[in-house]
């Protein structure tokens, strides 16, 4: 079977590899603190710095989920007040956290489907950190690049964090232009689940150890402090998910060596594919109505007849497994996932299947 | 190499095969919200309950690690005070957690290789939850049940936290005398690390609702009410870390199916078999003076000539590495884990290396 679903999803075509050289190397029994492992995290480090150019003053950290990292990033980067640009569940979840945490959060919400007109809302002035999430995986919108640095113009002073979950590594970011990243693994890089990254820079830093030094709590072993101390020495607070750590490192060698224009480029070509199938036929339409704003990774089709089972049913046969639409889109969509894992071929495919 | 490191530790003997079944299953693609995966939670929930004689009320849930549960339980069972038995690194963290999250902890703490005598302090009346570690990994100090039994006695209306990272599932416990327990699996079970099981009662539900009420934040996805929503249709809040759950389930049934009788007699042989070893010889004592309080799961001695790393060196050479001593003792000590799935030809290959 292919999972087409937008994670889990199939797992990267060398991950089984991978796996097979972790248990030779007995990746699995030796110590989290031992050199050996040291020289994991290193390279895994190494390997996403360069596959997604993240500038060297940036740390990157390793937790068990980006679920995880909405809480912390509200945990550690505000004491009161966080923003939200919310277009489908996911972001809106991270809104919900920041309301769970006691926050006074607020949001700017749009309908399902829709991105966000930067005119139409004001960040308020006290925000210390503006959430903003560049593929809302519910939905298949995916927010410009564009717009974000806009967003850092216009507040050189706010905390962007960008939620990639379902992007990551495929923009062309400029990290200067936010000041946290995040995304797990089980999307894009095709891993096993259980592994987030969460990337940040020394604003976060400095914003995280004032919050502490005015006597708030930030969190325990994962505070942005906590973190930095041991990723100082290629460490992590607890025991981490080893494996998943090891093989994140492996898989992203992999997409460098491949090239990550390569990798765009298919990406690229995929989506325009997918995208012209959904537009020609009969039965389906694409759910995201401006071009502009429809995500390469995730790409979200309303079925006009007969129904979403029908055809993800049909697909199956096929030895082909499509994401159901999320949420209120459950039986009336579908969700396909467009990462690096997935071959043209599959694409083209499944583009026959649904032109029939 | 044979690792006989208190964590991570040597892989259980059958982990290898599981990884290659659950790739063959997609186990790492399937959707976690799909029935598939719900019964993989189910079964692995059932073989915990069975292999550790869990009662059918009490929750089973998931977390990345045992580190997590320490922050879950104080967020979600304290408001204020929470009160610890400290004898080494591990429940001192415990501890240290209470006070990042600004909880009114306080403790009894006894010097290294000790436990405690339940006259010699007294539990605060107004502490919510009382926190012990049954199996200190520093030291190799092991709590004895009938103390836990007789804290419980003391204490009918406290919560009571156990935990159990480096024995689960080697003790017979009754979880009737206590409220909530907690392990990882880089342990006894020889899995990959990455993961957490959280066992815990309907009166820890109870608190946490309370809590709640009362208008506290008790965290995001893995407050008990949210991780106890998910439960009960066999689901988790997040994407969890599928293959861990899988192969817990696994390696419980093949626990299981040995019969966790026979493992507790083969885990008492062989720490039988290394205390008298250390006794004999003029190289090694026992860090932990009182039989009474030594750990079976994890052994640690103190290296009287010429120093621990020789040894440490001398028994790789014959493929056994043992772990280090823990923080001061790192020099000075080694510790020796005794999980289920190191052998007894091992043990008995090391015993004589040890008496040389």
């Amino acid at each position: 079977m292919n999972f087409l679903t937008p994670g889990p999803s199939q797992l990267y075509f060398t991950v089984e590899t991978h796996i097979k050289s972790a248990l030779k190397n007995d990746i699995c029994a030796i110590s989290h603190r031992s050199k050996a492992f040291q020289q994991v995290i290193g390279h895994t480090i190494a390997q996403i710095r360069q596959l997604m150019n993240v500038p060297d003053d940036y740390y990157i950290t390793f937790t068990a989920s980006a679920t995880e990292i909405w809480e912390r990033i509200l945990q550690n980067l505000s004491a009161e007040y966080s923003y939200h640009l919310v277009n489908g569940s996911f972001s809106k979840k991270f809104y919900d956290f920041a309301v769970s945490l006691k926050r006074n959060a607020s949001k700017h919400e749009v309908a399902l489907g829709q991105c966000f007109d930067l005119n139409s809302f004001t960040v308020p002035s006290q925000t210390e950190v503006l959430c903003l999430t560049h593929n809302e995986t519910s939905t298949g919108v995916s927010m410009p690049l564009s717009d974000i640095y806009e967003l850092r113009k216009q507040h050189p002073d706010k905390l962007i964090a960008l939620d990639m979950v379902s992007s990551a590594p495929y923009p062309d970011l400029d990290f200067r232009h936010i000041d946290t990243a995040f995304f797990s693994v089980q999307k894009c890089f095709g891993l096993p689940a259980g592994l987030g990254v969460w990337i940040f820079n020394e604003k976060c830093l400095e914003k995280s150890l004032a919050l502490e030094k005015a006597g708030m709590s930030t969190g325990t072993y994962h505070t942005i402090s906590s973190l930095v101390k041991n990723i100082r020495t290629n460490e992590t607070p607890e025991t981490p998910n080893m494996l998943g750590i090891y093989l994140l490192g492996k898989v992203c060698e992999d997409m460098n060596n491949r090239g990550i224009g390569a990798i765009r480029n298919e990406t690229n070509y995929k989506a325009a594919l997918m995208y012209h199938t959904i537009q020609q036929g009969e039965n389906f339409k694409a759910f995201v109505e401006n071009e502009k704003f429809r995500s390469k990774t995730v790409i979200v089709a309303d079925v006009i007849k007969p129904k979403a089972s029908f055809f993800i049913n049909k697909f199956k046969e096929h030895q082909i497994t499509v994401g159901s639409g999320y949420g209120a889109g459950k039986d009336t969509q579908i969700r396909i996932a467009n990462f690096p894992t997935h071959s043209k071929e599959t694409f083209e495919l499944l583009a026959e299947l649904m032109s029939k």
